[in-house]
């Protein structure tokens, strides 16, 4: 059972994007930081100014996470300046569908991406999670990844 | 010994400003974002973009934290937008020169904030933490605020 990159198709980023903007707008809403009214909208901006071109958008690369290259179980987006100093993607989004989670295809698709980077010449990723999502935390901390910054809030 | 949040004058933003970008150029380098070598010069354009107008940009309120009238201890700045959904402001930064640290006086200058905040309108306070600084991330959690998002890295 192989978890397998694979450049996303036009017609895959269609049905990824409704879902993700969707799904983002739900997470921003459970973290405060969105209104329910305002989020979806929101949201909508947030990927339309991340990928104006869509899967054309340059240093943006996008792939459906494949299993026996057939099913596509989930999503891996990360952005990556050629120039960056230290050599560094961001992961801007990454996930796996419902059926496919708690199966450890999400180890697997991490260990992916880091020799698809490491032969983009990638030397560090660096992501945003959610302070809720502690499943994503456990995963990223037994995978390699250490907190570098965390935003609060607290209601007057 | 009552720590006073005092509008900050010309000549205190000055020294705040020096002590600040240095300070933030460290903080940034050790959570390995930013390069030894690149962090003063990036420091000091992320504060000329804050403040492109020093104490006179609006919607940003920054402080000179006072004992008892007369010492300045330390510093605090927010920035509020009016319109803000939520009534929401930023807490860009608040810290404590070194001689008056340990001695309870952040939890006082966060209290008097609170107060300030809700004579402001504001409704809901965040700010972002070093994930290395625990001693901060403690002080906050003591006081209110909750995770909401984190950032994570690792090398490759």
């Amino acid at each position: 059972m192989t978890i397998m990159l694979t450049p996303m198709q036009t017609e895959e980023f269609r049905s990824y994007l409704t879902y993700t903007t969707k799904h983002y707008a739900e997470e921003k809403v459970k973290a405060g930081t969105w209104l329910p009214e305002d989020a979806q909208l929101l949201s909508k901006q947030v990927f339309t100014d991340l990928l104006p071109r869509g899967l054309e958008t340059p240093h943006h690369h996008l792939w459906s996470l494949k299993l026996n290259e057939k099913d596509i179980v989930g999503w891996l987006w990360i952005h990556a300046e050629p120039e960056h100093p230290q050599q560094e993607a961001f992961i801007y989004d990454f996930g796996l569908y419902e059926p496919y989670r708690g199966k450890g295809y999400a180890k697997q698709a991490l260990a992916a991406l880091d020799q698809a980077a490491r032969s983009m010449g990638i030397r560090k990723l660096s992501l945003h999670v959610f302070a809720h999502n502690q499943t994503a935390r456990k995963l990223y901390e037994q995978t390699g990844f250490q907190e570098t910054d965390v935003v609060m809030s607290k209601k007057l």
